[in-house]
């Protein structure tokens, strides 16, 4: 799915963005870059502040095709989605961009394409070619202060597209562990090892004399709040309880 | 909410970084920015390159402020979650920015603070700084090419933190229309409109003998599959029974 997005930029008037841009994409899978009629850039002979924004993805710069305007970018394009910073006199189909990438993902599954179109730094597309795009996208920004980088916009956008498929292929969820879980490195303990570490620490609170048996409070459930939420695993029990052990061993020499 | 993020940057090398962040958390509505022992930056005299990246959002970079240890930028903070560029040795809840989103969230709404904490250009944070978090926080990069920049990675995870905001307040839905929906200029047309517009195009298409009555085929199906899928307005529906009309009045002469 990630070779059918492309990434199209107008008219960018500084080539350093168009590298940021590039590595930007980069990191997020995508590799089709497009750039319509760029003010002062060739592929052939990138800037050198470009390739130095790029860093490791002047392979993307480089290999970007150069064409004269947004029609021929997007000849072969199903869905066309247009950056708009701002809303226009007539309303379009308008998404923020998760919904644009739910959107994007029922055509990628299809394996069709779709452009994410970006427009000049200072004013971004022109209503003709927001009238070629299907689907407008608008970053919900700072309503007092929406001056988003291009190359940060692309981020964005590709941040979004590249969650929405990962999610797709079930490769979301199952790498985070979340607050523990999937990937942790030792098994959770089980309440039968979790209620044996909450009696050994209660009677090692006694001897000590810091819990007094007969006004205990609220002492052990807070204790016990505590470590349940914690979600302990088997080793932290283990080193837990060895604790208890050395403080007794202090406690009667 | 907003103004209980803090964005926090240790060690950056590159004060140009500095202000495209400022700039990138500025965009989703953030202004709290620390700076942990930066490396060649002072909010008093920034850098000429800090105040180009910020653009509009000097404000926030000379208002940083500057502390020689994360423990000291995060005094205050309830949820410290520090952005992680790689799985370490020890596992830690380890949530991409969606899930850190949610998290931060419940926090925000009882008002206590949430520090987002990023790292060196080169190497990001080290391992006894990622011991300060409680959360550590991935964006899901390109396994070939996982260089975010430093300012990229801000204005990702402040804009997950953003949209979780929006979406908490109800004011991210409610303010895109999705395919049509809220916002369009006209209303909807409703059935009998609809229904009315196709069966003058049927009529119309027998007419000039586009549409054989004997043989129709699925001409009108899909024609009505077209028009339904498109969700037409109501001025949408005139100014198609308008051309009708017109089509009608050129075959008859």
């Amino acid at each position: 799915m990630f070779q059918d997005i492309r990434i199209v930029l107008i008219n960018t008037s500084h080539s350093g963005n168009i590298g940021s841009a590039a590595r930007a994409m980069k990191t997020m899978g995508f590799t089709d870059l497009v750039l319509v009629d760029p003010v002062d850039f060739d592929p052939k002979h990138p800037s050198e502040v470009s390739v130095a924004m790029a860093t490791g993805a002047a392979d993307i710069l480089c290999g970007a095709r150069v064409v004269a305007t947004l029609a021929e970018a997007v000849e072969d394009v199903a869905i066309v989605m247009g950056a708009s910073a701002r809303n226009r006199h007539i309303p379009w189909p308008l998404m923020h961009p998760r919904q644009a990438a739910g959107k994007a993902i029922t055509v990628l599954k299809n394996e069709q394409k779709v452009a994410l179109v970006f427009g000049r730094e200072r004013t971004g597309l022109t209503n003709e070619e927001l009238s070629m795009c299907q689907v407008h996208v608008h970053i919900p920004t700072n309503e007092e202060f929406s001056s988003l980088n291009v190359a940060s916009a692309v981020q964005v956008l590709s941040y979004e597209i590249r969650m929405a498929i990962l999610d797709s292929q079930d490769k979301l969820d199952a790498h985070y562990s979340g607050d523990w879980g999937v990937s942790w490195d030792n098994d959770l303990a089980n309440q039968k090892e979790i209620n044996g570490f909450i009696e050994h620490l209660e009677r090692t609170l006694v001897d000590i004399e810091f819990l007094d048996p007969t006004n205990p409070r609220q002492l052990m459930p807070r204790l016990r709040r505590l470590f349940q939420r914690a979600v302990p695993d088997k080793i932290e029990i283990n080193i837990l309880r060895g604790i208890l052990n050395m403080v007794k061993r202090n406690h009667d020499k």
